[in-house]
C-alpha cells in the first residue's frame, strides 16, 4: 500500500516525542501497517530557518503544513484554544484526519469539530488528550464497546497525585511538597490547574462522553481541589481504612449522570489506592465485564505514544477507506449533562473540622446536620496538642451534596470554626 | 448501514454471556456501530430441539450455524482442539470471519488459521482468548501500536493468583486451599491446567505473538508449576521485600526473546503485587511509553463482553470495508521462538532447601554453586522447629537458567536435602 504522510504542528514534549518515535521506530510501525508513515513537514515557534531535506519540510509557520499538498493527516501539539482552532479547523476543512492532544480545545469545541470532521469525511482522534500514555480512548472505543458503563473513576492527574501520596508517605504540607516538586521539574510554575481539578475536570469531560455518549460541558463537574488537605486528614482516612487521591468520577443516577472531580476517600483495598506518584489510572465497572483498570504514565513522552498509535489509526482508515469506522458513534451528540446528576446522588461523607476547643461543639455541629436530616455515623478525633487549631472528624450517612451543601452553609456562623469545614465523600462504590 | 447477522456456535459460560450481552444491551450496541447486531443462528449441545423464532436459529449442529445463508460473523465458543477447529476453518473458509476464545487451538494452530483468514479476506478474532474482561490484545494491536515494547509481565490465570493470594494471607497449605476453592467452584476438579501453568502459557503464545510478531511454539516456554510452593516461601520473600506470584513473562534477550510461565519473586513495590485473588493483569514496559499496566477479571462471564467487542469490530470492518484493515500485522509469522532465548538470559534467583539439618550444608551448597560460577548473595533462615524438615534460602547473584540448572542437577546426590531445591527468579526488572 500507499506511504501515509502526515504533518505535525508543534515540536515541544509531546510533538518532539511524537516525532522521534516516528523515526527511530519507523521500521516496527511499517511492519504493523503494512506501509510507511512518512512525516512530511513539521513546524514549530523554535525553529529558526525554514528548510527542506529528505522531502521533510521543518518551518515555523503551522499554515505550511497543514497546506502542504502531500500531507494527509495532521497532529495538532501546540496546546491552547486559539491558534490550535485554527489548526483543527483548517485540517478538517481540507478533509485531512486530526490527531489532537488538546483537551482544553476539546472541552470547549468536541461537539463542534467532531461534526466538521464527520462532514469532510476525516477522522478526529484524541487519545493524546487523556491520560496520555495509557490507551484509554481506544479501551472504550472499541476494547470494551460490548459492555454498559456504570462506573468510572480515574486519577486523572500526576502532579496532584505525586503530592498526595507523597504527604500521604511523608506527613509533609501540601505547601512545601508542591514547592519541591516545582523545583524538579514535576509541577508546573503556576501549578493552579493541576491542584485545583481544572485539568482533571477536562479529562473527564472527554472520558465520559466516550463512556456515555454524553455532551459534557465542563461547568457541569462539580470541582473541588486538593489545596485545603492536610496531613492529619490521611491519619483519620486511614483510621476508616480509607486514603486519599483527587478522583475524576462518572456515575449515572436517578438524575443523570453525576460528574465530579475532587479529593475522594478511596477504601485501602481498592486498587485505585495502590497508585502512588505521577501515575495515572482509570478503574471501570461495567455491567458485564465487571471492574477493569487501566494504569500508565498520564503526561510527558509517553504521550507521544499515544499521538503515533493515533496516527497509525487514521492512516489504517485512509488507506482502507474506512475513515468513518468509528465515527457512528455519535458522541458528543446524545444528550447534555446537567449539575442535577451529582447533586441528588447519595453518598457518605467524611467532615473535617479545626475548631478552637470548648463544650458543647459537637452538639452544635449535631443539631445542624440533623435539620438537614443528614444522620451522624462516627466522631474521630485524634490525639492533638492544639487547642486552638483543634482537628476532628465527622463521619455522615449518606446524603445529597444538596443537603450537604446546605450544613456546611449553616456552619459558617460558628465562632469555634478556624475555617469552613473539609467535605470529602467516601467512594464505597470503588471497592469490589 | 444494513444490519449484521452473526451466528453463535456454543452456549456454555462465555457463549451464554456473549448472547445475553447481545440481546439485553442491543440498543447501546446499535448506537455504538450505527446498525444492529443481530444473532441469526445459535447451537449447543444442551439444545433438545430444533426451533426458529423471530428470525433466530437454535440447533444442536454447528453445521447450521456455520453455513447459514445470512450469518456473516461466526463465534466458535465451544473449546478444545477438534470440532472447534473445523468450525474456524469451516467459517474462515466461507469468507466469513471468526471470533474465538480458543486459546489451545489459536497455541497449536494459530498461525495456520490467521493465514486462512487472510486468504479468504475473513478477520480472526481472539481477545477472548487471554485476559477475558481485559482488552490487551486491542491495546496491543491498535492502543499502544507506536510503542515497542521491552518487555511483559502477566499474571495470566485467576486460579493460580488466588492461590498464592490465599496461601500469602492465611498461611495455609497449597492442597487445602485449593479444595476450598474447587468447592467453592472457583477452580476446576482437575486444576493441573491451572496450577501448572498450562492455561498460562497459551496465553503468554498469543500475548507474545501480538507484542512481538513472533510465532511461538508453546514447547519453548519455560513453565513450571505453583505446586511446590510453602507458606514459609512467602515469608522469605516478604523478607526481601518480595511477594510470589505466577507470572508469565516476555523479555527480550541476547539469544532472542526469552518466555516463561512459573512462580517468580516480584517486588511488593511493583503494583503488579497488588493484584489479588482471582484478577488477572498485564504490566508492559515500552520504549517510549514507559510502563502500563492492565487489570480485570480474566475468565467466565466477563469474557463475553470480549466476545461482544470483537463481534462489534469484525461487523465495523465489514460494513466498511476493511476487512483487512489490521491483517498487515504479520503475526504469527515473523521468526519462530527457541528455547534459547530464555536459557541464556541472567537474573538472581531464590533458592529454598528444606534439609535434615546438620553441620556443613551451606558449605557443600555454596561448593556446587560456586563450581558453575554461580555467586551467593545471602543466606535466609526464619526460625524453625522443624529439625528434620528444617527451611532455608539461598539468593544468588544474576545467573543463567542453564547455569543454575546445572547446579540443581548437582545438588540431587546430597542427602540432607529432603527434596529438590524450589529456585525462583527475583523479577527486579518490574520495578519502575
Amino acid at each position: 500500500m500507499r506511504d501515509v504522510n502526515v504533518g505535525i504542528v508543534g515540536l515541544g514534549t509531546v510533538g518532539g516525542s511524537a516525532l522521534r518515535i516516528l523515526d527511530e521506530n519507523a521500521a516496527e510501525i511499517e511492519r504493523r501497517l503494512g506501509f510507511r508513515l512518512q512525516v512530511r513537514a513539521a513546524s514549530s515557534l523554535e525553529i529558526e530557518a525554514r528548510s527542506e531535506t529528505n522531502g521533510r519540510l521543518l518551518t515555523r509557520a503551522w499554515q505550511e503544513v497543514v497546506e502542504h499538498q502531500e500531507v494527509e493527516i495532521v497532529a495538532e501539539l501546540i496546546g491552547g484554544t486559539t491558534v490550535a482552532l485554527e489548526v483543527i479547523r483548517g485540517a478538517l476543512g481540507r478533509g485531512k484526519s486530526v490527531v489532537t492532544a488538546n483537551k482544553e480545545l476539546l472541552g470547549l469545541r468536541g461537539a463542534e469539530l467532531a461534526q466538521l470532521a464527520s462532514e469532510h469525511k476525516a477522522s478526529l482522534n484524541m487519545e493524546a488528550s487523556v491520560a496520555g500514555g495509557i490507551p484509554i480512548l481506544q479501551v472504550l472505543k472499541e476494547g470494551i464497546a460490548g459492555d454498559r458503563i456504570e462506573a468510572l473513576y480515574g486519577i486523572l492527574n500526576g502532579t496532584s497525585n505525586f503530592i498526595l501520596t507523597e504527604m500521604e508517605k511523608s506527613g509533609a504540607p501540601l505547601t512545601s511538597i508542591l514547592a519541591e516538586a516545582q523545583k524538579r521539574g514535576y509541577a508546573e510554575a503556576n501549578p493552579t490547574a493541576d491542584v485545583e481539578g481544572y485539568d482533571a475536570r477536562s479529562k473527564l469531560a472527554i472520558l465520559a462522553s466516550f463512556c456515555f455518549g454524553v455532551h459534557v460541558p465542563t461547568e457541569a463537574i462539580f470541582r473541588q481541589g486538593i489545596t485545603r488537605l492536610l496531613p492529619i486528614d490521611f491519619a483519620y482516612a486511614h483510621r476508616l481504612g480509607y486514603t486519599i487521591r483527587l478522583i475524576g468520577a462518572a456515575t449515572p443516577g436517578p438524575d443523570g449522570l453525576g460528574l465530579s472531580v475532587r479529593p475522594v476517600l478511596v477504601p485501602e483495598k481498592a486498587i485505585l489506592s495502590k497508585v502512588l506518584g505521577s501515575y495515572n489510572a482509570i478503574w471501570i465497572k461495567g455491567a458485564y465485564g465487571e471492574d477493569t483498570l487501566y494504569y500508565g504514565r498520564g503526561a510527558g513522552k509517553p504521550t507521544g505514544v499515544a499521538v503515533v498509535s493515533d496516527l497509525m489509526r487514521a492512516a489504517r482508515d485512509l488507506r482502507h477507506g474506512s475513515m468513518l469506522r468509528a465515527a457512528a458513534f455519535g458522541f458528543w451528540k446524545l444528550q447534555e449533562v446537567s449539575r442535577a446528576g451529582i447533586e441528588s446522588q447519595l453518598r457518605p461523607y467524611f467532615l473535617r473540622f479545626l475548631v478552637r476547643d470548648r463544650v458543647g461543639i459537637i452538639a452544635q455541629l449535631a443539631s445542624v446536620l440533623a435539620a438537614r436530616n443528614i444522620s451522624i455515623d462516627a466522631v474521630l478525633q485524634e490525639p492533638s496538642a492544639e487547642k486552638d487549631n483543634l482537628p476532628f472528624v465527622i463521619t455522615v450517612e449518606p446524603t445529597s451534596e444538596t443537603a450537604l451543601a446546605a450544613a456546611l452553609e449553616a456552619m459558617q456562623g460558628l465562632d469555634f470554626l478556624c475555617e469552613p469545614p473539609l467535605a470529602l465523600p467516601l467512594e464505597t462504590g470503588l471497592s469490589r
